[in-house]
């Protein structure tokens, strides 16, 4: 049996999350809250799993009244004409079905792929299990920014697509206005298509918007967006995402999500569709979420952690080279596990070539109470 | 765009369920219960969406305790030495998911899989998808049988996978031990696996029982099993399957199962693992459905269809040809359910090149009012 992905393990949150268990740290490395979904989405839940008939196959893109408030929710936070939900919207079972189900149906065997990294470790085997080649950019550091003289001497006429992810997993970088137009420019005589993974489009911090592809009319035109309910709704185990994109990309997505998964749990769904028009159930998140940031590194000040900014998402990116000069990222997020007991992931997960640059990633979208307990374990050690 | 799947529409069962709203029609096309899961079941989901902590990612392959329910239910149904909960089962997005990420994980581009036609409509396409070539082989009518010569034939040095489904959709035909035991002769000096797509298991009748490749112990070495909760607790909303393979199998499984899906609804596995231990679910369901069968069969008798023989599954397939003798059966299956009001699926959407045999399939997976209106319609026009 000769492996697709012969030198591909098990993803590295996996990894982590078991090796936390099994010494007892407290996980902060794969990315999801400790509490959980708001009530009122508990309750709708609850609600549709009792209801007769709830409970057989949703329609292929998704129920039309999900793709209806989901048109109506993107029309309002974003201030842009509403996708159809008809022929633009597509329910996934979590945004990693979208990313995988888009990267089947368009990238055809040869085809390039650009990736900047550090990047969500399936971007890579993704793209190759279709054949295609991902080309690694590097974000420059210590801002993690785009070099968009790098992306255009990347792109090729073979360059199929460009992914891009903002706010950012891991580093907590997000995209501007002006990125976003020197992007158009460069894609603009060119058949490359973009992939935005906007998952974290909601925790944008210190008064910032989120500044979608969906807002760039030039760029909307070729862009698959993704978004996930799992953690707009801390509901990371119900795996429901989606995905908004022009009617021509959206046939070929549905072409391959039909067999990828063919639909999403009918009664999450249904209680997704009964809270999205509660504006404020996503409009406390840049607040709620910006607090546990500054929690978290008014916690680790005191550490000989070097804290790097964060813009969005619930990670904290962190230099620890000052505690242990000569230790390899890998090794060092094992010994934190197993000694210090507080779970984290290297950032060389999120490289191709394993690129160490003495970085870990920490999750802060947990309780006070958890943020606190894994820096009294940090602040021991 | 260059697209993928240039021949591939939407889905026969989407077109056909879509076709009989517009029209008020009986869908008897899409192969889903119009009852609800047991209500110890749909008890036990409502109480994990109501557990603190449940709502969040499962883990990769499944929960733990969901995957140990299935080995003993495995044990305990074809009593068999128990698959191995930790290296052995997977738990998937549907069956679906389990279809697609075994061709994923195991299909190079150029790679052969043997496919027995008339066969569910995603084989096809998602084969084409990994650059593999579908090679179809004929099941005979008018029972449906595999000519295993014509297998033998078939067979190349390159052939990756072949694929089973008994009991089979549409045709509801069975494997016997001695076709296991043919094909294991087939097989024996090849690297050629087996994905046996058993979704129907528990859906067998006239006492017979099934006969799984999980009882042959040869074959077992060489193959992935599929089953699907959707189909053995009414609950195809849900989307939860899982695959069954030898560890080295399952690792590749699982190497692309992380990269299409991630995991599965977390308090659904929890429900899923509450209810597995309770026999009498899924060993009632033979009496069940057989039921439905021979109403459905009785109500049909005085009508002008030829009713084919029907081993298992839930699923009757007629030949119109009597009605309707020089109409093809797209034609007449969306007259059927434009006029007549009762929604069926044309056979030839189950074959790669659109093959007629003026036959339909009607799901009897309905309430006995449900089928009864069905045949009433049938009966007047
Ligand atoms: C799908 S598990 C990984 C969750 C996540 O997004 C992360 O930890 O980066
Ligand atoms: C995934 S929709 C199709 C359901 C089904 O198994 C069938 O109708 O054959």
């Amino acid at each position: 049996l000769r492996s697709k992905l012969p030198d591909v393990g098990t993803s590295i949150f996996s990894v982590m999350t078991q090796l936390a268990q099994e010494h007892g740290a407290i996980n902060l490395a794969q990315g999801f809250p400790d509490y959980d979904p708001p009530q009122s989405l508990l309750d709708a839940f609850a609600r549709h799993v009792s209801t007769p008939g709830h409970q057989q196959y949703a329609p292929m893109p998704g129920l039309p009244r999900l793709r209806e408030a989901i048109s109506q929710k993107t029309a309002h936070v974003y201030d842009v004409p509403a996708p159809d939900p008809a022929t633009e919207i597509t329910v996934t079972s979590g945004a990693t079905e979208a990313l995988y189900a888009v990267l089947a149906a368009v990238v055809h065997p040869g085809d390039e792929v650009l990736v900047l990294e550090p990047a969500y470790d399936l971007y890579g085997p993704a793209i190759r299990l279709q054949g295609g080649v991902p080309v690694y950019v590097p974000l420059t550091l210590p801002d993690f920014r785009p070099d968009w003289n790098r992306v255009a001497e990347a792109l090729s006429p073979r360059t199929r697509l460009l992914m891009l992810n903002t706010p950012n997993n891991p580093t907590g970088a997000t995209l501007t206005p002006e990125d976003l137009d020197t992007l158009a420019g460069l894609l603009r005589d060119t058949d490359t298509l973009v992939l935005s993974d906007e998952v974290y489009e909601h925790m944008v911090f210190d008064g910032q918007p989120h500044h979608s592809v969906l807002q760039h009319a030039e760029l909307r035109e070729r862009a698959f967006v993704l978004s996930s309910f799992g953690k707009t709704y801390h509901a990371t185990g119900w795996k429901v995402g989606y995905c908004v994109a022009p009617a021509a990309l959206t046939t070929e997505l549905r072409r391959v999500h039909q067999f990828v998964t063919f639909s999403v749990s009918t009664p999450a769904q249904h209680a997704l569709a009964d809270v999205l028009p509660d504006t404020s159930l996503y409009e406390t998140l840049p607040a709620f979420y910006q607090q546990k940031r500054d929690l978290f590194r008014d916690l680790l000040a005191l550490t000989r952690f070097r804290l790097l900014p964060v813009q969005g998402a619930y990670f904290q990116v962190a230099d620890f080279r000052e505690l242990a000069p000569d230790t390899d990222d890998v090794t060092f997020a094992r010994r934190l596990t197993q000694e210090t007991g507080v779970a984290v992931v290297p950032i060389s997960a999120f490289y191709h070539n394993g690129q160490d640059h003495g970085l870990v990633r920490f999750c802060f979208a947990k309780q006070e109470a958890t943020l606190r307990a894994a820096a009294a374990r940090l602040l021991a050690s």
